[in-house]
């Protein structure tokens, strides 16, 4: 009986693939027959696609290959992010997908999915992919991106390490084919640091271009509207407050960085610093500068880099992940892990919700997938450790659990494409129509504690039963149907038992939300109270300059 | 303002340690005095101590430092294994403890919170202790083991890489200090591997002695006991065949043991080869090694390594993830996030379980620990991959969610210590007495979709409320105080709906269950199975030999 099948076949490829390198170097020119060399048909490939860092190069090079001899790929993408990954689907080259974020790509994606060009294994988040890279999605073959490589193979990943050790290290102790493109290859020891050891690593290749980067987590605080703000402050009094958030994760988008520049202003004015947001699972937002700056912050823990903020976060290794070198380092597995079991707070933004509290961003269309949020969305049963906020969410159903994860939803209340709050999820028709087994929720009911609208808040833990859920999801979404279904005589029960608040129950005055209030209101002003350390993204800045 | 006070500290510190260390490393007798000086009151230092790799050296010399140089410092030790762990208490040189497990010093442990020698900071599930590494428990100081380093710092960790990376990472990146002790230091390139960079340690230091290691993971065939193997004939075919389970985990014990070694037999008998069971994320237990041979395993994910498995695990690399240079890589946190997300199955024992089906090992005065079994056996809300296995647990609730985990609990319905099902659980009280926030429990009652007694299975994913699922209890713990809480009436209508399963609804006769049907019945035969690859460990030798 043979027991190293995997080995043999990788000696093959390697040895087919010889022609093409020097050591572990691959010619930048020879990367096609070099991919040809070492890729078989149904192969299971991880494709780098972080959310910062794209292995653009290798991803190019692979939809050039010969669709006669490499076919029905696996392909593994985290994050498809480029034309070049749906591509290989209409080349023939691949022929099953298995993701956790789609976003540009999200509606081409649904496209070729109802043509049957491409085939979704499955949706996850981020951490259930990486699980499954140890279990049942072995890759055969693994393309990775990172700034630099010695010529032992060692990488530098710069602060953006994000996934690449997680997806490195399943196919390298497998017998899997772990190829790396970077943007420059040095001599032995003149690596700043090493990220991920040579030994992992079988041939590094020099990408005719540094691979693209783009600022996802960057948030322009002139677009911040007063809505935003009202929010804001009501989650900042209602529920951080309230229950005494230390640790949280902010997603991406306009909802966060509200509350993010409203901490060195609206909660200094009621007392809160060191109080509550002192310690963070999150990228690095540009718009937390002004609270880490006021001292509200003890430590950030981040999944991936952003673009701008490298001089910053090295300037500040008090509070970020940063090397010897300096650069900070990222890890998003382990933040990942921080996220889901060490944190008392997620809050999201949301496109959709139903009645009874299910979330999505898939809609109109979009296969969006969900990155991190249903890891950080939900509450993990296997959490032992006990604060004053997971205890304030203990559950009324007679479970033992001491506490739950807070998972805060915010969204306006309707928007020009109508009402947030719908019967049905878009995502549930959009799932059927691609043949998903399960439709592609992005945060279930049962797990999210409050949803914030420009209203007010629904403190949905408190809720007795199904039916009470969706009358508090009605308090806060007045003048759309769900709102129809709660009487005023139900509201103002509600607003007395603490389930439901309005800004004046928190003595808020949404008069008071004005943009005056955030602690910078342009790029450029987080700029200069970083003392010059954050630059600002070209595609942020002013026309005019 | 001052942002980098983290880094200064360490400067000052590694400069105090300057007379004791030769570049990185260490003199073995100049340890005392060097952790003196690399360490300060209140410090947060991890000390590791997994299940099979204990810095036992580093352990015995931070017992000997001066308690009025170093004290109240706050331990992280994933794995309370060892006398010096607690001494350190006693010598007043720590106060709080931060752990996962406590296996053998349970009992002192729970003794020294009573006399409030040692104040717990909180138990954890492994992934999330790793967790707050990032968030607020991240280390000053980190004190590692590993089997080898080179003059850089490199480290080869051999079979037990265990959470060694995931442990330095986190002091390495924020400004602590990493010493490892290390059994052997070879020169520059001499390392069969490299599994943490040396960049991420800034000393070594020879053992006095190799760290010791014990088999852990071992069962020993010849104590399986009948029970045990009628317990295994009915998860296989009423649970891991009814469900087609074919991703899973077994915890220690001989629960597991016994189903492993039924299925080159029993399994075989119901044409299940390659049908259920194949993908795990498993320890490598030598009780497995019979089904491997038999072709019933694809894969197995490591924790850590396991006394005596080193060549057998070498040999069969298509089954283990192994390095480059042959050796078993373990990953302990990899392991449980593919243990949380990527499987479908968690079976584990337990000792005792209330009428509710919350389960815990904290009994009798110890407080244990739960080591990965919170983690596990747990249904993540966050996973969005299906199977047929997961979807058959599809809640009854009204969620969205498209199913669970399947979560197993095993017990004998009573023992030499009395009934197994109690109205509360000792943990109960245990944590009252201990001033814990929450009782200790280990799995909850919610999270359990199958209990197994040696009467038969109570499909509790059934149970319509919290009534039917004592009742569903009751049905497998006859004779026993539940049992008198459901009539003959019930239980014939429970077998009807297939809520409950006695052998003869199965199939399966009782007289079957001998140990004739195991694959091997002593160690010995494992170890001829084997090809002699597995080599018994001296402590389970015969006596005679």
């Amino acid at each position: 009986m043979i027991w190293d099948k995997e080995r043999r076949s990788k000696a093959e490829r390697m040895e087919k693939a010889a022609g093409y390198a020097k050591g572990k170097r691959v010619g930048t020119g020879e990367i096609i027959p070099f991919l040809e060399s070492i890729l078989r048909p149904g192969d299971r490939v991880v494709l780098e696609g972080c959310n910062q860092k794209q292995a653009a190069f290798l991803a190019e090079a692979l939809t050039k290959v010969n669709p006669e001899k490499v076919h029905d790929l696996n392909m593994i993408i985290p994050s498809i992010s480029r034309d070049e990954h749906l591509d290989l689907f209409d080349r023939g080259i691949a022929s099953e997908i298995n993701f956790s974020f789609a976003g540009v790509q999200s509606r081409r994606l649904a496209e070729m999915v109802a043509e049957n060009t491409v085939k979704i294994g499955a949706i996850h988040t981020y951490l259930e992919l990486y699980g499954r890279l140890y279990v049942d999605l072995t890759p055969n073959v693994c393309l990775i991106a990172a700034d630099k490589a010695d010529s032992n193979g060692n990488l530098y990943t710069g602060y953006n390490t994000e996934e690449t050790p997680m997806l490195a290290e399943a196919a390298a102790f497998k017998s899997g084919i772990v190829v790396a493109q970077v943007n420059e290859i040095v001599g032995e020891g003149d690596l700043p640091r090493v990220d991920i050891p040579g030994g992992w690593v079988d041939y590094i290749v020099k990408a005719d271009e540094p691979y693209p980067m783009e600022p996802l987590f960057t948030r322009d605080p002139a677009r911040i509207q007063e809505a935003h703000i009202l929010m804001g402050m009501m989650t900042i009094k209602g529920i951080y407050a309230k229950h005494g958030v230390e640790s949280l994760n902010h997603g991406i988008g306009y909802n966060g960085a509200a509350i993010e520049l409203l901490l060195p202003t609206f909660g200094d004015y009621l007392g809160l610093k060191g109080k509550i947001c002192t310690n963070w699972v999150l990228n690095p937002h540009p718009t937390l500068i002004p609270a880490v700056e006021a001292g509200w912050v003890k430590q950030v823990c981040a999944f991936g880099g952003e673009l701008g903020m490298e001089r910053y976060t090295a300037a500040r290794s008090d509070i970020f992940f940063t090397g010897k070198d300096g650069m900070l380092r990222s890890n998003r597995a382990a933040a990942q892990v921080a996220g889901l079991y060490g944190i008392d707070l997620f809050l999201g933004g949301t496109l959709q919700m139903d009645y009874e509290g299910n979330s999505s961003t898939v809609t109109g269309g979009r296969l969006s997938g969900f990155g991190g949020a249903p890891n950080m969305g939900n509450s993990t049963g296997g959490r032992r450790h006990t604060t004053k906020a997971w205890r304030d969410m203990a559950p009324l159903t007679g479970s033992m659990a001491s506490g739950r994860k807070l998972v805060v939803q915010m969204t306006k209340s309707q928007s020009k494409y109508g009402p947030a709050f719908v019967p049905e999820l878009d995502a549930v028709r959009i799932g059927r129509k691609a043949g998903m087994d399960a439709a592609p929720v992005m945060v279930y009911g049962e797990d999210v504690t409050h949803v914030v609208t420009e209203q007010g808040i629904a403190y949905l833990y408190q809720a007795q039963n199904a039916e009470e859920r969706t009358k508090m999801l009605g308090c806060i979404a007045q003048g759309t149907p769900v709102g129809s279904m709660v009487g005023n005589g139900e509201i103002e029960r509600m607003r007395r038992e603490e389930k439901v608040a309005y800004p004046q129950d928190l003595a808020i005055s949404p008069d008071a939300a004005k943009r005056e209030l955030l602690a910078a209101k342009s790029l450029e002003e987080i700029a200069d109270l970083s003392g010059g350390l954050y630059r600002v993204p070209e595609q942020f800045r002013k026309k005019s300059e």
